[in-house]
């Protein structure tokens, strides 16, 4: 089904932008795991919109309430239903969408496969606000994940082409993961713009503002490393860690690109310069080079395993653009109303991190 | 299961690279489809091996035995199974590689999850020979998807860096697509090595000749567009035509990046840039440019289908490599034995045409 | 997963007895469809417990909220979520169960299964209390296959050996199935104790009566018959019709036992006994006699569609039994507390009907 | 899809009676399991047919040839295909049924499913025939069942009416059961037709005797016993231990009711008849009484898990039968021709354990 990912742990994801609510059921958890619920919230939080100029000024407390397969804080071993309901919305924003498809969103496609009878308001199912359940159940199994001495961490790798500096991989490791489960860059900020460089992290921002300015927006990179991979995780072709990681990964609004490891850049090299050669470190075998991101035949190799996301810029725009009335089978013009974010990247990044949970979980066959 | 593709059709692919035989099963086609074998063989052939300089000398006919669900050369609504025959097989020469891991092959994460007991000649069911079941059942689909007007058709975008020139959408539209189902580039050489640009094939086909004779070998970026798609295929969320392609086009040995329209480009663009405005032709609706490849919402939009996949350079290299013994424990010197493309991505055009062939059929739902 | 059904539709089911909320989630049902509220409603009285002497005092109003998949009273395609509150718990009934397993009951396998987190209370996820999501998405269906022309129609064949009286088939057919879509027997009494014969009905009644007085509990057979079926639904081997409606109507807690047609009659006779013979009304394919249930190879031949559940007694009786205190590991007596069904076949009626809505749906591929 | 099964192992079943060949894949099995093919010939010889009076004279040899996931007798981790040539089949015997369905046979509903390009020949994919592959998968993992201390052990219960003596489990346990793996009863005769009571045996077959020579066929229940399960496999609601082999069963042609423990029995019973009551044994919880068949809430408690399947007479036989020419649609009388069992019941003991270990392995989750 459309909305369900995953073979051994099953995450169901359901609502509409403007439903009642939104929610998640993820089956297949063990029974016995603890949830810390502020840590979870904290995690959500990182996803929340209105936090700051370069996002939406809407308000979503966005705090999930828990309806079934937990027993105060502890999994009880059947399905764990969480809701958010929907309160802050302005459904007449969007009266002038429902014949008129917004370019760049699946307005239009989803009134070909729906028929007129889709929920348009808000994106319906296609709402970028369906990522708030994927953050519940990712933000449940990261805290899993890191009982076994699996983090995961990710930066703004690029915003509008901006690119930031460092490598995440050996940044995290020196700077960044701790015991204590804090594992995302720029702490004081909670996270909220993760750059190795401060500096970059800034010209992005002004580069957001400066876009937001003009009633445009802007799209960016995102990196995301998983550390403490086991080798061995993974399965050979259709269900390898990266058909897994690219199922849900490409289930986030906005993503058109994926690559492990160096990517299309592996694409310029010979053999010699790509392979990564193996040698032993205190008894373990290791790469000396990581340009596989961690995955060698679907199957993890005990490196950090390594993707990044390209997002495309938000669709809704301030600006005028051109589209077709549906009804009428006019040509006409279009301003999209509502309040959205000029760039998706900075809450996009907890969502990468909640997919790459849930992909490495189900995997790991715990 | 891991070896398994599809949700409407369900492709299941077995063998290992020196096993008695490798096939496919293909399950979930109608009754009453008439295959063409003749044109099935032909699209088998631009994937078989040693037809020239840039390609494993190794023979290998690569012709399937159909076993069940065809009634002389029309489906009859079971499964279908067909087998190719390992005969070619020289597995003494995979004797080093027990303890050896070849860097850049699937050897060490094959042995952490498999153990002693894996298959290790010639790469098991890691093996790039997996991709031939693939085509055959690709070959048989794409077959039904032109009876719907659906046509597919691929380029070799480039090759260690050197870019071919032209549009893959415009050049098809004019000197490719026939109703005769010719849909490949370069008719004259069997759509052997498909580049708009003649000249750019030869540099090509020239870088990699040098790299070969340096013992070395290249990757490469192929680039397909599936023609014809109707408006409202592809599901929302986990199952848009995203997904669904990435899940399959990443179980072919050596993809490591996927994009699809402008994908990476997409991130260094404003959203003024990037949307895809809509306008009317002769009634229908359609987008001014196709940055989205075709997708809204994992939807398509009936614009053509757009993807690249970026292959990593054939990790079998004759220069020697730095590996580990995995019985001793040791470091080592290994040289790769056997014959080896110096470069896959001319022989894995069909591949890519065969998984999007699948992935398009299996969510169209027929 | 093991509380997900379907292929075409996916139904997953979540909740504990006394969780906050017990739910469903039902994926794959097309957009447009018009859901009859207070005809769900009616649906769900049918099983809700409290409305006689043969049922569990509890009262329970059970009435959905439906949180996505739906604007106003109609489907928007997306998946679609209805929760039931749990409110009327009396947890602290459930204390001494936490040690002591209830023989009959699944609270010993729960305890080796999911350990000492499982949620006891009420049954938890075990709980006959999860069959009213169950008929949340078989009540939504059954008026889908409604306007389809399939009835779905059932009686309470027989309880603690007292046999209904008369066929259903027959009955149903000239009594019983209109176009307002009234298909249950016994309108009067809103289908709460159907069976053809009244009379036979008042026996089994009275039975239940005299066997709740000695504290004890009874079993019973419920028919099912499916009308309106047309010829070639379900497939062969493992997605028969049988082997689909088995997977679903097991899930129901109690059943024991299944049988299509004549089922383990069918052992009993010769191949010119139970064999259908074939002929023709008005132009039709019909068979003269029933004995396969309208299935035959899995797949339905557009006779009636007939199946039988056997329930086992409610195994929550007032008689002391003996058991095991799992903490002390000593043998105990146990007097099972709490309110209970002294016979779940009434109820189970809708619930049997849900099901099989459900997979008839399903197998339908609408 | 429909001819797989499986969620932690997936078998799937390809072949039609006619075609070249019939086989399995049987995906999910762990590297390093030795297979003892001696043993798994002798298991599939039990289903072989033309061995005596009461099956049909067809002689096949029915010998798997192993084409992927097994080096040398070895597990390799990735999926196992085994195939089976069809040699002795005589096609023209079926040319009158193209347009005249056998009464009891899939021949109607297979070509309302199918239409005119379904495979008639020999029942196609809907023929027992396909049960060999089903046994090539089940002899598999009963052998690696038995590693774990789990058999399987099956009686003949009763055919037309003719009923065993004694109890499966105690005779089992007492007589059958041995470390050397010889699982089934009356060993003289390599189990062929397994009854507890040999007078009870004698007395069946002389039943079938009699009918064959009317030109008639027989029905018959199989009993199967599973011992050594351990407790807490199987999962809740629609993944529990009944419906796990429920819809397995239900795939062996013939089948029509399926019963755990005493099955259609308890509807008649009371709770405290019904009732296993909890008592210890040398410190293990253990039930007094078994009429769950060892399955409560889904899920194994340690004790025998048991079910019987009824099987209904063989549809094919030698009486003349009314019938429909589907052509002419025109009433007509029908003759069915070719070789055929009286009674399929001897040959589908090996099935139903073949059904029965593949079910219990897939639950094991090993």
């Amino acid at each position: 089904m459309s909305s369900s990912y995953g073979n051994n742990i099953r995450l169901t994801i359901f609502g509409q932008s403007h439903s009642p609510a939104i929610g998640m059921t993820l089956e297949g958890i063990p029974a016995g795991k603890r949830i810390d619920f502020e840590k979870l919230n904290d995690f959500m939080k990182r996803r929340a919109p209105g936090n700051n100029a370069y996002s939406t000024p809407r308000k979503e407390a966005d705090l999930p309430e828990f309806l079934s397969g937990v027993v105060g804080n502890v999994t009880c071993g059947t399905p764990i239903t969480a809701i958010i309901r929907n309160t802050n919305t302005r459904s007449q924003d969007y009266n002038i969408l429902k014949d008129v498809p917004r370019p760049g969103h699946a307005d239009y496609t989803g009134v070909v496969k729906y028929g007129p009878d889709r929920d348009y308001t808000g994106g319906g199912h296609f709402s970028g606000r369906l990522t708030a359940p994927l953050c519940i159940a990712g933000g449940i199994v990261k805290q899993f994940l890191e009982e076994e001495g699996i983090y995961i961490c990710s930066r703004i790798a690029s915003i509008g082409g901006i690119e930031d500096e460092g490598d995440l991989v050996d940044y995290a490791q020196k700077y960044v993961l701790t015991s204590s489960g804090q594992n995302y860059l720029n702490p004081g900020a909670e996270g909220e713009f993760p750059t190795i460089s401060a500096e970059q992290g800034e010209k992005m921002k002004a580069f957001i503002a400066e876009k937001k300015a003009e009633g445009d927006s802007v799209g960016g990179i995102i990196e995301c490393a998983v550390f403490g991979m086991p080798a061995g995780v993974g399965d050979p072709m259709f269900d390898g860690m990266e058909n897994r990681i690219a199922q849900i990964v490409f289930g986030i609004p906005a993503v058109k690109g994926l690559e492990f490891g160096n990517g299309f850049e592996a694409a310029r090299l010979t053999g010699s310069q790509n392979n990564d050669p193996f040698y032993l470190e205190n008894g373990q075998v290791r790469t000396k080079s990581n340009n596989c991101g961690g995955i060698l035949g679907g199957i993890t190799n005990g490196m950090p395993l390594i993707f990044r996301a390209a997002f495309k810029p938000t669709p809704s725009i301030a600006k005028e653009q051109d589209s077709v009335n549906l009804k009428t089978m006019e040509e006409t013009k279009l301003v999209v109303p509502g309040r959205h974010d000029p760039c998706i990247v900075p809450r996009a990044v907890p969502c990468i991190e909640a997919a790459a949970a849930v992909a490495v979980y189900d995997a790991l066959k715990i």
